[in-house]
């Protein structure tokens, strides 16, 4: 199955290499959504155990044409389960291998006890190993038509049904569902849509406003920027003379010599599209780099030092008057901080930005069709190179690729946009430096569909393990959400569903 | 376009033709949910005028592969719309023709002046004018697999979303869905998936719950039996015992022949088959009946009298002493109440029960595929021939007829069953004599989904046109509809939804 997961994982490289040059707004950022979660060092963290189990999905749940099934991964820990009727913490997941976040979504292995509750990790179709179509899953846009959150919602749906069907202990046992970035889109839409099957939801550093007509597009920017710009001095403005130096310097053979060998590069930059790609790549490293921001040492997309856009910027923390070529060499080790903290790394790789196995193919799919994110740059709010949200040019890139259009207004209308007051139960929290925050509800929409913000936090901070490190807010955050998730298991219990 | 309807009718009848014999539960039965509304004699009713306009509807709005659209049909009415921001009355259209429910639901045009209310009808797809593939859209399992009611939700959703975008005063209008029967469930479902378009529903008449495990499979002709029951000497008692009388004069070919004469029948009964395709005609009769039993003369399914069953039991108060000819003669003069009250038929056929032009193909295709409604007989309770619910038997004729197997549970998981309670302004209005009111909402759930019960209504009474001869329930309940829609479009102006 492993093989599975990582024919996709290959797919997805490839993509961003053939991609990636054309559609810095299309791939660079979008891929970034993937919860990028890992190993914490906290000694707090306990050993877990779960059960690894499939269920018969349909292909299909909106049409009847296709009646197959695939098998769908979901990982069952009901060690601290209060049977019968004790709650079940859902977590919907996103785009990669369930066992990832289920190793890595601490919060829910840490609470488990004090609520009585089961942990279920239901993994999304056409990740990790839920493959519909198992190899062919990928081979054409025919065989991805159903990588889509409805479906993937509709799964999450029938998946506990069919659980509460056949385990009479959990016939009453209240279902909350869970998750982070895309994952946490997917709790707080599928709270929205079905209200019957989960009684309420945490959805972390979820951006379900990162959509067409809801937010500036050039918000994400402006606080990856704003992070660098607290954490030393002139550590933005010297990232935004860096493309212009970069410019200057790769004009030239001997430039993109020494660039190369500057920043230790595994394979050497030939000519002007290189460099563009060697922008595009350190664009994203700025960016990965603002979502991982966290205050204590931790090996996510790579292995960083507590709070490392601090020590990032002290490389950067130089004079408007030095040379290009000074310029660079700062952002060279800066950069390096990312790529190389561990000092195992010979040669720094611009094909990629992250380690780990995501489904980076089938999140361009999802970008591509109804998770349209308009993203741009400005140079002068944010310290990158300005380009603007073009749509067309994404919508072509996506029919290329794909052979499919995306919808830039389905998400809205389907998920209800900024008028979601009328549903309930739904924690919205976010991170103050997390990029993703601009696309998140950060402020209470009702009494039950509350933001809880963690000034101080980066992309989903609170479902972490906890550590010694944390401050006080994400503290307070994780214990407010667990206060909400009390409050309504004890509606749940008051007003159980009716039966038939 | 009118050609196009007529293809769907005809090949309907062709199916009815086909299938009736050996599925009584699957056709006859199911067929009743079309919402069945005439021209009323009313002398209130005013003239209509409405605009016939097509809208580009993606074929496919949860999926990407299939990026066609097809026209979808809508009639706006806008004569008595306060601009800017008067609410709009959009009628989520169910399986037929949309002019037809247009022309019919008197409610809304005796209610729009005193709203300032625009109305909009939209017509459901594969129905009327609306066939995605036009011709071809109901030739084969590929081309009906978007049918759903998913789909025809997102249909209307988009619509709306479009109106508003495209026309500034209406940016800001509170919509209202209103629906009768099926598209009254399609009302509710709109509100509870959509509260982001539309600010609450009127589902009149809508039997949200006759799906598996939410209802008894009897109750549909136990309501059907009181009906008859209460409204003359040994009705019931007499349709009860018309079976068995029906299969001994069956047995014999004289017996036939008298049969056949007795009762007017175009086209002879030759053998036992012939004879039980009978029984099912009678069957469906007596519950069409049980659907337009009205206070007024009225021409739906046929032109009836006033309280049509009072006037069929006057033809069965006989006692029990009566041979089977006796009774037969009564149960054929009854019949002739319903197919020949203005006596212009010359003979009656079997192989229709109800005029109209509507998509009993596509009806029964939904019935096939996510809207199965279990049905069944005791003969104790009911005055019919014992028939269990058998799904597989059912599944099995629908995977013969289109190539798909109907999923029990669907509906359940996606609309939440008998678990609603955390959405919020839908009005269920039901009439006690109805059979339909078995599958609906009869009883309050929370202060804003609430019941509203007509003791002595139809079938969605309430969505007539008012007459002189409505009881005083009827006037009460579409006097607290209105009350209900004044809250709702109060509640849209003091929080109008947020703009991005």
């Amino acid at each position: 199955m492993k093989a599975g997961e990582r024919f996709v994982d290959r797919a997805a490289v490839t993509c961003i290499l053939t991609l990636c040059l054309g559609c810095l707004h299309v791939i660079a950022l979008k891929q970034q959504l993937f919860s990028r979660r890992g190993g914490s060092s906290s000694s707090t963290e306990s050993p877990i155990s779960y059960e690894t189990l499939y269920f018969d999905q349909k292909i299909d749940h909106l049409g009847f044409l296709e009646d197959g099934t695939f098998k769908q991964r979901y990982l069952v820990a009901d060690k601290h389960w209060q049977q019968p009727g004790g709650p079940i913490l859902f977590y919907t997941g996103n785009e990669g291998d369930i066992t990832w976040f289920c190793n890595n979504t601490g919060f829910m292995w840490e609470i488990a006890e004090e609520l009585g509750a089961m942990l279920v990790f239901a993994e999304h179709r056409y990740y990790g190993e839920s493959l519909p179509f198992g190899q062919d899953s990928y081979s054409d846009s025919k065989h991805l038509n159903y990588l889509t959150s409805e479906q993937a919602l509709a799964d999450f749906a029938v998946l506990i049904q069919n659980m509460k069907g056949s385990l009479p202990a959990a016939q009453q046992s209240p279902v909350i569902a869970v998750g982070g970035s895309y994952g946490g889109m997917l709790a707080a839409w599928f709270r929205m849509k079905y209200p019957n099957i989960v009684v309420g939801a945490l959805a972390a550093s979820a951006p379900i406003w990162q959509f067409p007509g809801m937010v500036p597009c050039g918000d994400f920017y402006k606080v990856v920027t704003q992070d660098f710009a607290r954490s030393g001095y002139n550590c933005d403005a010297n990232i935004r003379k860096s493309w212009e130096a970069i410019n200057n310097v790769s004009s030239t053979a001997s430039g993109l010599q020494w660039l190369s060998e500057e920043f230790s590069l595994c394979a050497p930059l030939k000519n002007r599209n290189d460099a563009v790609g060697f922008k595009n790549w350190l664009q994203e490293t700025w960016v990965n780099l603002a979502m991982v921001d966290y205050p204590y040492e931790a090996n996510f997309l790579q292995p960083l030092p507590p709070w490392p856009i601090e020590v990032v910027c002290k490389h950067l923390a130089l004079d408007p008057s030095v040379s290009d070529f000074q310029l660079l060499h700062g952002v060279s080790e800066a950069a390096k901080v990312y790529y190389n903290y561990t000092g195992s790394s010979s040669c720094l790789n611009t094909s990629q930005t992250a380690t780990g196995s995501l489904g980076l193919l089938g999140w361009f799919y999802q970008a591509c069709t109804e998770m349209v994110m308009p993203m741009c740059t400005d140079g002068v709010q944010d310290m990158f190179e300005p380009e603007e949200w073009n749509f067309q040019a994404f919508s072509d890139e996506c029919y290329a690729m794909f052979g499919v259009r995306p919808r830039a207004d389905w998400a809205g209308t389907v998920y209800g946009a900024k008028d979601i007051a009328s549903h309930s139960n739904i924690i919205f929290s976010n991170g103050g430096l997390d990029p993703w925050s601009s696309g998140g509800v950060t402020h209470n929409i009702t009494d039950s569909l509350v933001s809880i913000m963690i000034p101080d936090g980066a992309h989903h901070l609170d479902l972490r393990y906890s550590n010694a490190q944390d401050t006080a807010p994400v503290r307070h955050a994780r214990a407010l959400e667990v206060k909400y998730f009390r409050e309504w298991i004890s509606q749940a219990k008051l007003h159980p569903p009716p039966r038939p």
